[in-house]
């Protein structure tokens, strides 16, 4: 059990283990054969950037049986996901900003990320979850005015590819298991959504197994598993925080 | 006018320009501030590769009139556009290949495609047209059976993002002007395409500034700017062949 973080301190950016109050810096690749250093930061010393930039960002919709049911959707055979722009990551205390113009609706969804350490295509369930390096928080934000503007093709690429539309963090936890941790979203302080992973449809190693048989997952990729209930639109200054336990808080304020 | 590309010889990979029939091979960044090595490489020893690996990879939908008309679509006011798994992209001879155990349809698309060559976010027509370095083919394949088989959540990403499904060159044509060239789709020598760009719905430069509101493109990306009529699957051995003139032929076998 591991968290992982990758920082800036001055300017230079890292990566390593968060120890207490310090981060314990590493050297090499944070997926394979990563060293530490034998250096120490003060976590108050660095900034805390996305842990992870991934290659491929994926998003899976309606994949929590609570949330299906509330919105009247089917139970689905395998998973539905859409691509999220792979830079609209930013990391903890980073702004989310809507588009110069837009003045619709945006919303949070607070997600389990499942973020991929091995190149793996064609996976069976084990080697899929062998495959998962570990889970983050993500906040896969939407511009929902954006997704249906165009009643002939619903634009899911648009609405969630904006730019800092995908908060990520603050750490990857390795060696946790989701299955009995709760997604919670805070909203100034207020709790917003609060719903437990074994809600799940579709579990981790299933949804990478079967996303490999099509697309060969590479290290880094991150892909968020669904929100449940309780996603709603964020008014200008609030603060939002992800937080699932034994990962930690993703904190971004909303700054139209 | 330069024909941009990049190759393999032996073990080393690298770009140049087409002159004739040798690539005159050129250091530093294609996009920015390349300059001749002075060796020039017979083309028949190298082996061209995709002319570009880009980093978001956007695809659009509905966006020539014929087609349009033909499939009952309305004309879209702004570009309605997916995200295709940038790592689909194949270069040319490359098979393509569909999912292990997948028997349904799989769809050519001949596309023009546009390649970024500076970050371009928030920009006006003037600074997206002078944002795209160059022109090349692209070939958007789709498993058509995946696309709509959960009738809740049309899966786009998917059904586009199977690995190999991104044809992407020969080479990127600068210099050239898009509006009097034509698309053409060869299946084994027969032609299937073939469609003027000046039937564009909306032009290059207007889907660069509109997408860069929201979604800050950079060097290397591709943007392919849809399909005009004619479409249609492909039969396992055939080779396809995407035309533009200027730009040259994008040959790929489908291979299941």
């Amino acid at each position: 059990m591991a968290l992982w973080v990758r920082f800036a301190h001055g300017d230079r950016q890292g990566f390593g283990t968060l120890e207490d109050e310090s981060i314990a810096v590493h050297a090499g690749n944070m997926f394979e054969g990563a060293a530490p250093t034998g250096e120490s930061l003060p976590l108050a010393d660095a900034r805390l950037l996305a842990p992870v930039r991934p290659g491929a960002f994926i998003g899976l919709w309606n994949n929590f049986h609570e949330a299906a049911q509330k919105q009247g959707n089917a139970i689905p055979e395998g998973p539905l996901w859409f691509l999220k722009n792979s830079r609209s990551v930013i990391g903890p205390g980073e702004a989310i900003r809507p588009p110069a113009g837009y003045t619709g609706k945006v919303l949070y969804e607070g997600e389990l990320g499942l973020v991929i350490g091995r190149t793996v295509s064609n996976a069976d369930e084990a080697e899929a979850a062998a495959a998962i390096f570990g889970l983050t928080c993500v906040n896969d934000v939407t511009a929902l005015d954006l997704l249906f503007a165009d009643a002939s093709f619903p634009q899911w690429a648009r609405a969630k590819g904006c730019d800092s539309f995908g908060p990520v963090g603050p750490a990857i936890a390795t060696g946790l298991d989701w299955s009995a941790l709760r997604v919670k979203v805070a909203l100034n302080g207020r709790v917003r959504q609060d719903y437990p992973l074994n809600d799940m449809i579709l579990p981790p190693a299933r949804i990478v197994s079967l996303i490999s048989q099509e697309m060969t997952l590479q290290p880094g990729d991150v892909i968020a598993c669904g929100t449940s209930v309780g996603a709603l639109p964020m008014r200008p200054g609030m603060t939002v925080e992800v937080t699932i336990e034994g990962i930690g808080t993703l904190s971004n304020p909303y700054a139209p």
